[in-house]
């Protein structure tokens, strides 16, 4: 199979945790889309749901599939979060998110959330985060150099993310991306915590402690991970 | 005297601490434009520095007083920067910062200076943080109920900041503000990181531990407090 073939496979099983009259929230990316067009099959058969999407992007498609918006004027909590990852850490199912550059939308949907499954092929599975990704940070324009110094004292090597004209990439927010390499981390949660509360940084990819379960596939089959400590 | 006299004798105290090849940070308000205004005469008579301001108002006055204005683009570092306040709590020198709406930019200007001075009239001098004023939190705009619900959760009575049409207040970032009323604050350095680390949350109007001086006028004169446990 090939990836496409795996991630849509994971998409149709964590699809099937939705339930009549459920908020959801619909994450962004090529694994969430695929759940998205699932879900929209599931709309056409008769479910009964609303869902509030983390871009402009997955609003589209999920329009253009007959699923209802809603947002959170309506809702503040929400039932279910499907999202896919661009890092899972094995055990913990701690997470980096962000490679897309919706991961602060994709944050607050998924803190608003009693639940968040999250949708990956097997390549996403690493034995601690930082492996392989770097961390993105959404950051402020103004000052974003002196957030960059503050980012590099925490140990990183950050580097601001660019469009292929050169330019700086802006977020739906209207604001940029640092990615910042950490190598691995051994504590994922006092670093969110300290990017948290260095000032000009808006938000970090890294989800700690959030994800409900993880729907994962590989040539094996389809899994679902639950989360717990290492 | 009258507030505004107070307020520019203090101005005029603060703005002895600038020497000659200072990149310096300008606050926003009516007491950091008074500081503006004595910075600005300081230039014409042969005081060489540069400036970051904080909002686009300060920068346009700054501008027409003949102050240099620079960028973080050029300095990631500056050494002083001189800023009002809407509450400062006696003894730790804490502040609560915001009410003009530039806390976010006030507070990236300051973390990146190696000294803050605080000019106010004595009329702000509290016992407690928050005992007047709500703590003014910069949030996101999607999802911002969500936020609210988060920040009430840290028990907070949250007011969305609108403008006089009652359309929502929006920051020099495009962002809303929520008022948020948590009573005399027993741990302002806790509350500080708790509002840090609620998804949605920008920046706070606490500014904890970042104080170097105060530079408060009274009827009896003006006085210069340092920082330190109350």
């Amino acid at each position: 199979m090939n990836r496409d073939a795996l991630k849509r496979a994971a998409a149709l099983r964590a699809i099937e945790e939705i339930e009549d009259g459920m908020v959801l929230g619909l994450g962004s990316g090529s694994t969430a889309e695929f759940a998205v067009e699932a879900l929209g099959k599931r709309v056409a058969q008769g479910l009964e749901i609303v869902a509030i999407p983390t871009s402009e992007r997955t609003a589209a498609l999920a329009r253009r599939l007959g699923v209802r918006i809603s947002s959170f004027a309506e809702h503040r909590r929400l039932d279910l979060t499907i999202d896919g990852a661009d890092e899972v850490e094995r055990g913990t199912l701690d997470l980096i998110k962000g490679k897309g550059g919706a991961l602060l939308r994709e944050k607050i949907v998924a803190a608003a959330s009693a639940r968040l499954v999250i949708v990956v092929d097997s390549g996403k599975l690493v034995d601690r985060l930082g492996e392989r990704s770097p961390v993105p940070v959404e950051v402020t324009a103004f000052g974003w150099q002196a957030t960059a110094f503050a980012l590099e004292k925490l140990g990183s090597i950050p580097r601001l993310r660019t469009v292929a004209s050169g330019e700086p990439f802006l977020t739906d927010g209207g604001n940029l991306i640092l990615d910042c390499d950490f190598g691995p981390i051994d504590d994922a949660a006092a670093l969110e915590a300290r990017i948290a509360t260095t000032v000009g940084a808006i938000e970090s990819g890294l989800f700690v402690g959030r994800t409900s379960a993880v729907v994962m596939a590989s040539e094996e089959g389809v899994a679902m991970l639950k989360g717990g400590p290492a």
